[in-house]
C-alpha cells in the first residue's frame, strides 16, 4: 500500500465545497510541481523557489479556465513532505471542478480521504496520533475540543506515549536476552524494578484511560437531559439556556452555517441538550418520570437536570422523583441538577426553604424572568471540570482507548505473572503485547487496514 | 466612501463557509501585515518578501488557535492594490471564526460583501466592468458563460467601449472649442466626419446591445418550455435529456454540490427546463394546450419543445396546435421545435411523413428508446449559436446593457440634430450624455450609490 500511495500524484479541492470567493485545489507528489506548470501560464514553477506564490492563468490548450495564483512547496518543507502546489482559484464550483479534471489529464489522480494526511504520516512528518489528531482539529467546535486536538497534533500526547513506551522496550530488551540465557537461569532484569515500572506505566494508563470519558465529551459535546413534569418551565429555560450563546456565535458573517441546534458553549466547552424537539414543539411536552422516553434520555446523558416548579413541589414529590432518577444512573458517573423554577411565583418562602432543606446541587431560578439561569451554566461547567483529572494529557480518539485499554490488560498480567513468579518467556509475551498497543498509537506498528480505517474518516482534499 | 475604505484594513473568510481540508482568511489594508503579524508568532512578516509563504501558529495570548500558513502580498503587487495576506488555517469553522475575530480585536474590519474587488477598482487594479465580472466568474457554472466572465474580467469588454469613448471624446473637445469661439461661427469639428463616426458608434453600441439577449441566457441558462398533451412522453423525454448530463457532473466528488435540478449543459451552453416540477411528479402531467398555465410556460421560454405523440396526431391537430403557439411566441425572438414522439410505435410510416409534410423543426425521436434524442440537443445548440451574432464581446450585465441603451439615446439625438443642423452646444450636451453613459461602464464616471449597488450583490470575503 505505502508503495502505489507514494508514487502518484494527488490533487483534490481542498477548501469547503461550494461558492466560495475562492477555492484552493492542492496537489502533491513528486510530479506535483511539473503537472501544474503544463496547464500554468506565468513563471516557470519548476525554477521558483519552495514558498513562494505565482500570478498566471490556468489554460486549457488555448482557453483560459481561471486566473490564479500558484504556491509552490518544495520536497520535505510542505505539510505532506512531498512536492506540492496550491493552486487558488475564483471560487467557482464550475472552475474548481474543470481545473481538477486538467490535472487529472495530464497525470494526477483524484485524492482519497485524508490522503495528504496519510501521506505526511508515510513520509514521517507526523505519527499517526498527530494524524489522526488533524480530523479533529478540522472538526473541532468549541475552545476546549480545539485546545486538545491542537495539542495532540502538536505531538503533546505522543510524547507521552513514547517515553512509556521507551522505558518498556528497554526493560524487554532486558528480558530478551535472559532469553537467549535460558539454559543459565540467570535475571538481567531486577523482577522489582520491573515491577515498579509495570506499577508506574499502569498508573500512567489508567490515568489516560480515564481522562477519555472527559476527552469524549469535550470531542463531541456534553450531552445535557432535560426532564420535569408538564408546565414546569421546561421549553421556557432550554430557550434561555440557549438564547445567549447563539448571540455570540452568529456575529461573523459566512462562518456560522454550521452550528447545531440546541448547543450551547460555556467557558469552550459545548453542551448538547438531548432530545429536545418534544420540548420545543409544545409549549411544555407531557413527560411523566417513569415512562420509557425520559429513561432513554437518562441513559444518554451525563448530566441531568430535573425541572421542578418551586412553586407547587412537596417534598414527599421531590424525594420520590430524585429517588428514581439517582437508581437510575448510580456509578455511572452522570450528575443531576435540580432545578427549582418559578421562584418568581412563590409566595411561602419558609415552605420553599423546608421542601429543598439537604437536597444536594439545587439551583433556584425563573426562567421566564431569567433569574439566576447563569448559576445553571456555572454548576454545569463546574461537573466537566472537575472530571477533567488536572492533566494536559487527555484522550479523545476511541481507536487511542482500545490500545490503551489493551496495553494497560497486558500489563495486568504481567504483573499478576511477576507475583506468581512466572517465566521469563511468559514475561516477555505479556510485554511485547503492551508494547505492541502502545505502538498502535503513535504508527510505530501498522497495518494497512488499520491506515485505511483511519483515513478513510477523513474528509477529501486533507 | 472612498475615502473610509481606503483607510481601514477589513478581512473576512474567503473560501466557501463550511468545513474543507483548510480555510483562507483574507486581510486588505495599511495594516493588513502590521495586524496579522500581532497574532502570528513564526517570522516576523513585516521582514518579508511579497509572495511569500510562512508557516507558524496563530496565537490568542498564550494559546494555540491553530498552527497556519501565511501568505504576504505588498502594495500595488497584491489582487487589492493593497497589502494583503492570506491565512491558510484549518477548515474548521469555529477557528475560522476565533481567528477573524482575533483581526477584529486587533484593528481589522469584517469586510462587506465584495469589499476586496471594491478596492482593487478603486486602487486602480481593474476597470468597473472588469470588477463586475469577477462576481460573474464565481457565478460562472458553464463553459461559455465562463468563457465570457473571463474575456471581461480580463478587459476586453472594456477595452472596446474604451476605444468608441476615445474617438468621441475627441469630436467632443472640438466641439467645446467651437463653444469657445462662439460669437464667431467657427466648426473645427467637420460635421460629415462627426455624422460618420456617430454612425460607427451607433452601429457597434446597437451590435453591442443586441448581444445581450444572447448574454443574458447564456449567464444565466437557456430557458426551454417542453409542452404537450397528457401521455406525450413528456417525463421520459426530460429524463432522457437531463440523465445523460448528471452523469458527466458528478464524476468530481466535493464541487457538485451545487447542481441545479432539471439544467443541461450543451457544448457549453446550459439550458434550463421551465416549470418541470409538474412533468416528473406525475408520470405524464395533463396539460391541455390553451390552459393559462402552458402560456405562461411559453411567455417564460427562450425556445418551446412541442412534444406530440407521431402515432395518433393528425395533420389538423398539428397545424392548430403550432399556430396558437406561433401567435403567442410570433416576435419575440423565440424558437419553436416540434418533436414527434412514440415513432417506435408507428405502424404507418407513410401516414406519417404525410402529417408532417411542410412542417417546420421537426424532430422525430423515441424518447423511451433514447432514439435520435441528440438531434434535439444539436437543434437547441443550433439555435442559440445563431443568435451569438459572430462577435467576441458580449454584454452580460443589465447595468451596462442599460448604460449602452442609453448612451445609444444620446447618439441618435446627435444625429438628429446633425440632420436639422443644431447648434454645436445642443449637440455638445447630447454628446456629453452618451459619454458620461459609457463612462458609468468602465467606472470612469461613478457615485457611491452605484459602487454600492453593484459590489453589494458579490458575495463577502471577495
Amino acid at each position: 500500500m505505502q508503495k502505489s500511495y507514494i508514487t502518484e500524484t494527488i490533487c483534490a479541492l481542498a477548501t469547503a465545497p461550494g461558492i466560495g470567493a475562492i477555492a484552493i485545489i492542492r496537489l502533491s507528489g513528486e510530479n506535483a510541481i511539473t503537472i501544474c506548470n503544463k496547464i500554468f501560464h506565468g513563471k516557470d514553477l519548476t525554477q521558483v523557489d519552495t514558498h513562494t506564490v505565482h500570478f498566471g492563468t490556468i489554460m486549457a490548450g488555448e482557453k483560459i479556465i481561471d486566473e490564479v495564483l500558484v504556491t509552490v512547496f518544495k520536497g520535505k518543507q510542505s505539510f505532506t513532505g512531498e512536492n506540492s502546489v496550491e493552486i487558488s482559484t475564483h471560487g467557482s464550483p464550475y472552475i474548481q471542478q474543470q481545473v481538477i479534471q486538467l490535472l487529472i489529464k495530464h497525470g494526477a489522480q483524484s485524492a482519497g480521504p485524508g490522503e495528504f494526511t496519510l501521506r505526511a504520516f508515510l513520509n514521517g512528518k507526523l505519527d499517526l496520533s498527530q494524524a489522526e489528531a488533524v480530523a479533529d482539529v478540522i472538526a473541532a467546535n468549541s475552545e476546549t475540543s480545539l485546545e486538545l486536538a491542537m495539542s495532540q497534533m502538536r505531538g503533546g500526547f505522543s510524547s507521552e506515549i513514547q517515553k512509556l513506551r521507551e522505558a518498556l522496550i528497554n526493560f524487554s530488551s532486558l528480558i530478551e536476552l535472559e532469553l537467549d540465557f535460558g539454559e543459565e537461569d540467570v535475571e538481567f532484569a531486577d523482577r522489582k524494578d520491573l515491577k515498579d515500572l509495570v506499577l508506574k506505566l499502569n498508573h500512567a494508563l489508567t490515568r489516560l484511560i480515564r481522562s477519555f470519558d472527559y476527552g469524549n465529551v469535550i470531542k463531541s459535546g456534553v450531552p445535557v437531559a432535560i426532564i420535569g413534569e408538564p408546565n414546569v418551565g421546561k421549553s421556557t429555560l432550554l430557550n434561555v439556556l440557549l438564547n445567549e450563546d447563539r448571540a455570540i456565535v452568529s456575529e461573523i458573517a459566512g462562518t456560522t452555517r454550521d452550528v447545531i441546534e440546541d448547543e450551547m458553549v460555556i467557558n469552550g466547552i459545548s453542551f448538547r441538550f438531548i432530545d429536545t424537539a418534544g420540548i420545543r414543539e409544545t409549549i411544555d411536552a407531557i413527560e411523566t418520570l417513569g415512562i420509557a422516553k425520559t429513561f432513554e434520555k437518562l441513559d444518554q446523558a451525563s448530566i441531568v437536570l430535573l425541572l421542578v416548579d418551586a412553586s407547587k413541589i412537596t417534598r414527599k414529590a421531590l424525594d420520590e422523583d430524585t429517588k428514581k432518577i439517582a437508581e437510575r444512573i448510580e456509578g455511572k458517573n452522570k450528575h443531576l441538577i435540580i432545578v427549582a423554577n418559578k421562584v418568581d411565583n412563590t409566595k411561602n418562602q419558609e415552605g420553599l426553604l423546608k421542601t429543598f432543606t439537604g437536597i444536594k446541587n439545587v439551583i433556584f431560578v425563573s426562567a421566564k424572568l431569567k433569574d439566576n439561569v447563569k448559576a445553571i451554566e456555572e454548576k454545569l461547567f463546574d461537573f466537566v471540570q472537575s472530571g477533567a483529572l488536572n492533566n494536559d494529557v487527555v484522550v479523545t480518539n476511541a481507536r487511542h482507548y482500545e490500545a490503551l485499554t489493551k496495553s494497560n490488560d497486558s500489563l495486568l498480567k504481567v504483573l499478576e505473572g511477576l507475583d506468581n513468579n512466572i517465566t521469563g518467556d511468559f514475561l516477555a509475551m505479556d510485554i511485547r503485547q503492551a508494547l505492541h498497543h502502545l505502538g498502535e498509537i503513535t504508527g510505530d506498528i501498522t497495518t494497512d487496514d488499520l491506515l485505511d480505517n483511519i483515513f478513510s474518516k477523513f474528509c477529501i482534499g486533507k
